[in-house]
């Protein structure tokens, strides 16, 4: 028999960036989502209460930092400063999306590597261990003075397209990027599939040149599955996909463990009729309006709660863990 | 002859919330505005980056927290980082507007002194001092763990008044409301005026009862001068000014540090035609549609300005210095 | 049923500055209040050795820093480091009389912000949580970087006032000072009477001067009361009770949580017959030549061991919480 | 005129990994490389004497972590901690070879992200700023809490290499790995050259498999540089070399920062005649049974030496920090 | 009924210096010695891993820091690191030998007071508990910024000897150095013996001299219980046996809690027959050539599980502790 | 020349323990003592306010723990907060008299290492650097966790001393206690003269019992050197001293670095003829009522005026320096 969390130990409080979602890992977790009070003083101040007293509990806080990122992060520190300063026992930060992952190094001079900023500012304001998942750069999990799980949608994803037929002689997995290379290459090795890597370099602010001898590789492969960690603006999955074409490949299918589907996203999906599928998950909270067609959803909700329920009885999370395998 | 700050020893900078005040800085100590690049990244991210080289210099950063206030609010966070990791001497955070400080206690459970919290966020990110103006209360500035100075506009603004004729028997000064009755006492014994305090009761989210015998103080007055750190939607002092009136009160000064004149505030205002003037500083950068009729604006660029050369010339920073009159 | 605090989990200890409070909470809870030794060594040294193992312990030190105040503060400091070294689990710092509270700005160059030196001052001695009362601003709270339950003797001094008659007709509330003005509007709203405030500018050392309208205010009213959070030497009080007096009040009763009653304060009250009561709290021990005649004093040891119980038992301190209500 | 460093002001100090480097620095400086005195108690204990006073000086401390790197890693230590206690005004660790840099990601259960553990034991002796060069992953700059500067040894390499005639078409640029691949894109792209990218997959502790569809990258290309950070025992580069000469490629270039060249590094190299060079640095001592034949070791002392300059004269390090173009 | 430590809320880790130590607690403890797995990279960077979930457990970890003391001492710190960054609830260091505690002094200018900096390090690592053993000096427990708890041997060591015959009029206890006096003292009390002092002072690295009026205090007994910390190349103690031997000294014990018998110690004691014992205990792990004849050697895993379960089971650990007797 | 501070950017304080040791550095300096106004609150809190700006400045405040202890104590912390808060650059605490030193250990359980405490709240206060002499203990130099600089009153002693005739014959050093026998040691070594250690054991509260074979060491020589770090009540010495004279000793010199001559210290030492002379420092200001007859008082104010100016001039404080000596 499964054991359980005592609800009566654990608070379960979710930001408003995906209330969705923080509504699934509860109903996977069997403990209710308690509520919290948000409002804007009259000066644009945030306001926020947590509903439920949190005196000595086990607290745990969802958050996507999904847009508008700077008014979800700030909420997410004062809920954490709330749970700290109410003598919570444990408070637990649950960022499924940790959009400033991306910001993991100086590569131009006076800029700021904002995912340690934002690690650290977490740890200021409370935050005794940090869940998220598939962050942009493993080395990203480093940045935090806490214990740190970075989850993986891997599996997520994997068991989703093992439904279907694969075939090595046919198929091919690229990654849109050298330094995205490493996470497509452990997703090509589960699918016992050839990895491809395009060599992405940024000429302007709107234009990006695919290199990295991408062409070569993918000869005779007639299915392309490119595997990225997010599709934002979808600029770098489309640009490769037209090089895609150009080189042989009939069909594509885009996966991403966090699509947001910003600006032109959906548009410029749509004009490329080989992009046959677009497989994410529920990390970010996306309207209608930015759901391009073909999308499928898979949900981590499950992963989520698994996760907790395993930190929260003391028992190893093993395989939810992004990088796990050897 | 003025001793000069040294230009090759000192960075200033500015985030995006009050460019114009930082450059009356600027122009007040003779040395130029660093640029600054600001942009989102496609998932909202914000990307910022200093303008010049700040290695062993002596940085001040320019940032009121304006709306919107989570955004402005990152953006110092993140230029504070740039300059503490790429090795400045000294990060002095320069906040004019520190809008958090109104959340400065607990007054329901399990919310948060984010006044607190943000000023742990400012040396988490880098900060070693911190100049502000005219806090919600003067415990705030207990809250830093660093050196902190909060400046006046009280000199600015009794220095504008006393221009014009004050008569102790038909003028009064009214706080409106008792929390923040000490600092308009001292208001009042500076300009050799009386003293008298509304109670503000919340009834609800839209409603503010007005009680503290406010009558019995101001009957025989002519004229309230009504005086408040900020003034943001106008409500209370709205509702303030209709006592007064109704006390025979025929006309009313509004005086604040902080004119954010957000939402109904201009409407509100006009709507009360004793409401002969109002009168602020720039510490808030205004777009012209929020600026009531009859608004003086004064600078306090100056202000900042001699604080930061009598910071970097090691010299005391005396009567700039908010609370120093006993 | 009343559930219990496990006395084996659980070690109280008490400094020697209060321990008829401390035995009074100890009595409430029901757990024994530990032996503690104390002497000083030759060269005035401080010695002390806590009676009883606190390995693994939750330990609550209960210390109210009343004259001499820095022995008792480092009493304290020493207490809560041999507990925090000697690997308790928790060190709660129980002070009912935070007489440093009082300075919590800087209000002249060159001074400390005691109360924030104080704060850090506990935590760096190993206080992991703070229980206080009636801190002279609601903002000294913010001081604090690990939680802290500002507890409040309101509900005792209103629920004993009000076995009397209120008449809001001739009844009044008075705050001592503008600064002060805000928590006895509460205490107003609490009996539904009117609030008047009066400004205390302090003249010399020995001399301060009562203005702000009060005498407008109390016109017509017959009794007041003069509501603050402690009288020292009732000077204050005094220069009060005699303008009240002028303006037509008959009857005073002065009402505070901290009374400490030192050096003229017996004799200056002795000498207002209007001064008809006084009612306190005793989170200040004192000896029977510091109590004026009609001194009612009420114990706080049920809200202090109410707040300890709830607060060990994982449950929301409610309405024991200073500052709770709207 | 070449503005100069004040050697009253500054001191140098080399532990003992790579006092050549350590000279190098200092000459290119033209300030004396101080004496330290190492030795070891009897119980194996290490004693570390810096041989200058330090007190209110810039104390730069150079040390390579070579085998034997624990003890290299507590000289280090030991010898930060001697700067700060005796009161140096800055300590700046130079770490030539961060070793423990390929530690920056848990991709097993259980393990230590130990370059963020050994960053985090650097700031706690004492370091206030850190030197290093070509850390593994860029990532690793983001887990100093201080400021960092990973210097990059590229403009040396490339500037050796350039004296030579390039070939597009006959030249490719080789990484040995997905998660190395970055780098190496960005060396082909100073080069003008191609990139391809090998998949490392490990398959026992002693066998690797290439993978990566590197067979159809190469092809048609006659010269491969293998670019990687370091060599140690060249286990992965001699596998690669074996599969790039069954792809066709004829001669081999191996080019790396750190060239360690430990246990049968020497004579895996020496086995396959197409490495007909290998170019490294002298981040790392190397005795000379260490040494492959054609070996070419660059000087990266002048790289250090301008670093330093540059930081002690408040200059931008520009082009000397990695990773800074765009 | 003696009560147990529950096995699945605790993890016992040994690092490699003394793992038969490790086991014998285990014993004792009745809970299993998880496994480890260390190993070295190709580049002398060590590898550790845990061998059993950790989270939300509470952890010790068993290792002296013998030679190669530096490979020790790190193993140690990633053992810590992991654990802590694995979410374990309790991080305990038991460190039976902790050898840097002889540098616990600045008597040279420019040197580092070592203990002090390991305890920081182990503390940044991620301990919250240090066990130890018969610290060099007693104030060494002060460095320590977290509960430490430096247990004796000297309750091993008086059992064992205490099963002799004892004569105060033969039997003298003798200090080797005026700065170690203070515990032999406290030996002698306990075995009724009087006690003398010699005075070491350093003459060259090779040659120590032995004063203090040692011979005076000697003569007339016969049989000389030299008590120390530690033997690592036994020069002390045989350069004052024969000075022990000079005054009228017949047989001689060596007693100390470390025994580590380096270099020439085996040969330096072999060549004084008066030299009858050596007593020592297994806080070092010897290999059998480093054993000289006549050793015993007691075991302190009793001492080490016997606090481990106090500690675990919230009881003092009494006796178990150092300097506890007055 | 004498290089000398620059007056301008250093400012020098006192706290009200010890003002001649403050002046006389002052004097020895060159640079002002600057004022600081000390009171007391009616409810015993101290006020203390800096007389002169430390912005940017290096700020020296000279405090002994004299009897009151605690209030000079917190004085001292007070003082250190304000200088940090007002932006001084260094903040240097001159200790002349740490009276804690000697709570170096935890020879009891539950009590505090008070000397560790006390060096946390310095730092946790503001201090950036320590000044002390002769701690009771060199260990508790590592009690800092900044640079610390515990000069030593030695060389002042022995040059005093060296002025008369030495007889090693006749003339003999003796430690009151094995635990201070080590620096008596280093003492009789620098005297050329043999050492003689008692060993005190604590029987009562009142009562001591005199051992370790203190007669047979003694015995023959006329004259002791007792050597001790500090005298409070002088219970020990006159304990001792009447062991030495039934041994056959004629006359003893007390020498001490802090003699504080508390309680019964004065009749004591009155009542033992033989004590023809006590020397001591002043590091501890005595009211003349508390200076035994014979009593030679040495000034110790050029010692830390050399130490400060060597440290502002940033020069090594050689053999200033406590224990620098092999």
């Amino acid at each position: 028999m499964e054991q359980q969390i005592d609800p009566n130990d654990v608070r379960l409080f979710s930001g408003r960036s995906n209330i969705p979602l923080a509504k699934n890992i509860s109903e996977h977790l069997g403990i209710p989502l308690e509520e919290t009070k948000f409002s804007k003083f009259s000066n644009d101040n945030l306001f926020v209460q947590l509903g439920a007293s949190v005196r000595g509990r086990v607290v745990y806080i969802v958050q996507s930092l999904t847009p508008p990122v700077s008014d979800h992060l700030v909420e997410l520190l004062m809920m954490l400063d709330i749970a700290q300063s109410a003598a919570a026992r444990e408070v637990h930060a649950v960022i499924p999306y940790f959009s400033y992952a991306r910001s993991d190094k100086k590569d131009a001079p006076r800029i700021s590597i904002t995912a340690r900023l934002i690690a650290d500012l977490l740890c200021t304001a409370g935050a005794t261990h940090i869940m998220t998942m598939t962050l942009h750069s493993p080395q990203v999990h480093g940045f935090f003075s806490i214990p740190a799980d970075p989850l993986t949608a891997r599996m997520t994803l994997e068991q989703f397209i093992r439904q279907r037929e694969i075939d090595p002689s046919k198929d091919v997995v690229v990654a849109p990027d050298m330094g995205r290379a490493k996470p497509a290459a452990r997703f090509a090795a589960g699918m016992g599939l050839s990895i491809a890597s395009a060599d992405k370099t940024r000429v302007s602010d709107t234009e990006v040149k695919i290199g990295g001898l991408i062409g070569r590789q993918v000869r005779g492969f007639e299915h392309a599955y490119v595997y990225d960690d997010e599709i934002a603006t979808a600029g770098s999955v489309v640009e490769l996909s037209e090089v895609l074409i150009e080189s042989g490949i009939q069909r594509i299918s885009l996966i991403c463990t966090h699509g947001l589907f910003l600006g032109p996203a959906v548009e410029r999906i749509k004009a490329i009729p080989q992009i046959q599928e677009i497989i994410t998950t529920d990390t970010v909270q996306r309207p209608s309006e930015r759901r391009p067609p073909n999308l499928t959803v898979l949900s981590v909700g499950n992963v989520f709660a698994e996760a907790i329920r395993q930190n929260y009885l003391r028992r190893s999370i093993g395989e939810l863990f992004e990088g796990m395998e050897t």
